[in-house]
């Protein structure tokens, strides 16, 4: 097989700079373009904006420029951009005829082929193999979703699910703000964007929750640079014994490998995750039996943003889906 | 007035020394004896043990000793010592004479007076100012009872309370445990304790909820020294308006210089309490009016330990609750 | 005594934040103004400024204007801004006919009088009292003068003394810049400024070291909010025995309530006076005793700042250094 | 060529975890034990050891035992194992026929053959392919040589080398001590050991320092996990120029992709390194040419200890030095 020719937008933030170096070593890539996503004008060495990801690098990054991209003929563009980038980059892409992922929120929710690469079934796996555009999901939505999806029909009808969740501050991106600033965030915690963030509506529509469903979603911002832990308060429909509720996740995830459940009562913490491609969900069966505690652990930059991207890649791909991951 | 004559057992825990440094500049207090929690055979001076409470010390702290102590003639003694040391000498010292104030969770439950200063009512303010042993309250428990109390009677009768709080490492004591150690929690976070902490009773029975009423309470452990972030999930009986509950809120808490509560939909972070006095409290009415979200911090060593005892102490003497704090 | 009427400009910074915090408790002190250092249009409550000083603050913060201030009548004036804006500032306060206290670099080398209240002569003090504009010292030029004043007059005449010296990030003021980060600057540690740190040149002059003696200064940037420590590498003239040597710095700062000076071999850390006013110095010979090893520790904010200004208030004043401090 | 039957004692550590997932993936060596290095008694999963290292994992981790390890017939025991332990097991291995690689410090100033990688001759290199016990060097010496060793012959004969160095918290392995304690170290630093680090003599003895020959070695604890940053302040015996220099590093570490060498006043941050096999060094010439100033940062658990111990490895197997590390 020629490998594939794939090249990046955004190469120079958290999530683009680890997705390079994903894609560096990735058995059926080649690289041939990395750019910025804005401003910068000369190319620079990968190495010079991640030093810490030296020697899992591609070519020089560029500044954002869709005509010397397109010269460069690639098979698939990344695009790990913000939104409003996304939402003007993509579709120019793909009218040049190129496959895109986007890492970004902007066609979550319609325009491209939504993928949580462990949920899709076969008639969507098809699907993702001519999709144009692929969202990749964000992070706390994939942290949510792979936890509640497996128990999504037996979510009591009118009590909320609680998703308290708790995000390093890269999950942020690359900020010059004051309150991103390293005095102002240490030693500290807070909740934030308690009215409404732009995963809900990506979750609700995940699990199938219509919006007159409660759903409580309250992320929280953790004085660590990597991680997010969800933890969810889950109100049962009917009681399930703890068997049940085992079989289903197992049943959900078998045969997935970045995906873990582990035994019951047995909860992960964060660092059982970071620098890895692995989500991993605790369970444990609340007294009565009508409750469930969850908990669920992923790094931010990894499988909530460049392995799932390239998990999804290798799917549309038509690879399996760890190739280049494990 | 002649000041009155207290000790502190335990003053070389991370509760003890803070609460030494108050009591050192407590204008009716004379510190004429510090103990330690265990072992320790020789005095030591105070602040070779919390350097940075230099000037704010009191007598060396010597190996405990209930015969020694006796000798100093206490009027107070606070233990802030472990459940089972508190268990074995607040009876002995109230035996003695000697007025007790014990930060433990021993006597919570039964066989003190139980107090959070700021919801005490007449009487029970009578009956502190004779009592002969005062169980302070735990550091979780004041977070979640100071933030629930106000609307305790507005709960959903079914639906559960969610509580999801974190801590900072201090308030787990001083731990010789890989598990506590630097290189294990740094860049981490997890749940623990999620089959039963024990606070979880402390706060149901202060805030006068059966245990037959769902209640969910789940710790998790926040990579930074200290400070507690409680976030609580509540669902309502009936629905009710943002101006009901912010009076209820401004109504319960009127007067009380320590206890701070924010306009709504204003979140206190971490930050804003560590190394003071003060719980601050927010609030915000979710969609529907049906559900609050409520975020209350405070210092685990402070409001969550030392100076609340302090308050405690000032309201056992006839003072006004604030003295030596602001 | 009449209290002083003081005005604090740049109280939204860390330093301003803490001088004022220090100011409104101190018994001999009015604090009739403070104002921002820049743009800020309305009046804003310190303690939403400051969340964590509530209860030691002082009037609203008002924008910067010199005629607003001067109508408030200040004795004294505290900048807490950066050299451009004292430059500026500073002789049009004394023009007013307000005693200055300018915490910022600006005047530290001319044109002000400088002091570190613990070195100063009975002639400097007495000059001090009169003086119209203190040059308040910088922070690492604090732990570093202060190490070194006892053996000025030992140094080796040609090896160079080295101070490697590491700061916490609120060193640098509030930044709004990717460079000063949490992500950035977690877990990671670097050296800056190696070829020129402004405070050298203050340092050279304090401790009488002309341009051509070899001095080394390297400071770094730790990944903590606050604190200084200063290690120091220092080749003696002539050998030196270690009661002589102890015997210097006792000697030095015999009755200097806020500069402690440890046995010898006990060398401090970090957190023994984070938050606290106080310089720690300890002391080790060398092997051969040619060279001694100092360790030097402050709160960049307190010692390397704000309580420094008001121990040179309290000088200016004719008060007891301490006054407000201890 | 048949892979390589190794084994690993000490999996259970840091930097053993470490060793075994870069083991885990090198394409020559084939796993055939891990063992604790105490008293554990049944085998574990080496994931539930180390969670994060999921999928670079080999056979389970068994209880210390020689006779179980020779039953696995290994060609290569690598001993990541305290000092005495590795005083003890490894002549114990080599009577069995097994060659050695030993990280820690028992064997480094005798009885077996010391190698930093980069820095062996030809002699040294055909020495090492058949040497029996080979010892790793340690981490904060391997920062210092690879930093002076280009130097050692134009050091000043009688100024002092100060390494002023820093390392995170995990350089002093698990511990279950109170001062490791995430409480104790978190906003702290310090220095230590400063009357004698073992590492002193070995970098005495590898960059050929007599012991009358003035050189001062002073190690700091960061408050991060990982990651070693050493700033040497260099007097030289003449003045160089910059080209000459940089020059012999460049000539030094040419070829070498394991020691990067930056361009002159571009120095390393510990961020670059951590989580890297390279050791990063960066150079600026002081002002009057007779002193340099470097900075050398390497994670102390790979550069530092498993990735070099693999370095030396395929050394001594006839293996290109980078195989399985890069």
């Amino acid at each position: 097989m020629t490998k594939l020719r794939t090249a990046v937008i955004g190469a120079t933030g958290y999530s683009g700079g680890e997705l390079v170096a994903l894609l560096s070593r990735h058995p059926e890539v080649e690289l041939v373009a990395l750019q910025g996503s804005a401003g910068r004008k000369e190319a620079v060495a990968f190495s010079s904006l991640h030093p810490s990801l030296r020697g899992k690098d591609g070519p020089a990054c560029e500044a954002l420029s869709l005509p010397t991209l397109a010269a460069h003929q690639p098979d698939f563009v990344f695009l790990a951009t913000p939104n409003e980038s996304s939402a003007e980059l993509a579709p120019a892409l793909v009218a040049l005829g190129t496959r895109v992922i986007d890492l970004s929120g902007a066609f979550r929710l319609s325009g491209a082929q939504y993928a949580i690469p462990e949920l899709l079934d076969d008639g969507e796996q098809a699907q993702l193999r001519s999709a144009k555009l692929i969202a990749n999901p964000g992070c706390y939505a994939t942290s949510v979703i792979l936890a509640l999806k497996p128990i999504a029909h037996r979510l009591h009808p009118t009590e909320a699910v609680v998703a308290d969740c708790k995000s390093g501050a890269s999950g942020a991106g690359k900020r010059s703000e004051l309150g991103y600033s390293f005095t102002e965030l240490a030693n500290n915690f807070k909740a934030y964007a308690t009215t409404g963030h732009r995963h809900e509506p990506e979750i609700r529509k995940a699990i199938g929750l219509a919006e007159e469903r409660p759903f409580v979603f309250v992320p929280h911002l953790l004085p660590i640079p990597r991680g997010i832990l969800s933890t969810l308060h889950v109100p049962l429909a009917i009681r399930c014994e703890v068997a049940t509720l085992i079989d289903a996740y197992a049943e959900a995830y078998r045969g997935q490998p970045l995906v873990g459940v582990r035994s019951h009562g047995s909860l992960p913490e964060l660092v059982d995750v970071v620098g890895t491609p692995r989500c991993e969900i605790g369970l444990q069966l609340m007294k009565g039996e009508r409750r469930v505690l969850i908990v669920s652990v992923l790094d931010n930059l990894l499988k909530g943003a460049a392995s799932q991207a390239v998990q999804n890649f290798n799917l549309a791909c038509g690879l399996p889906m760890t190739v280049g991951l494990v």
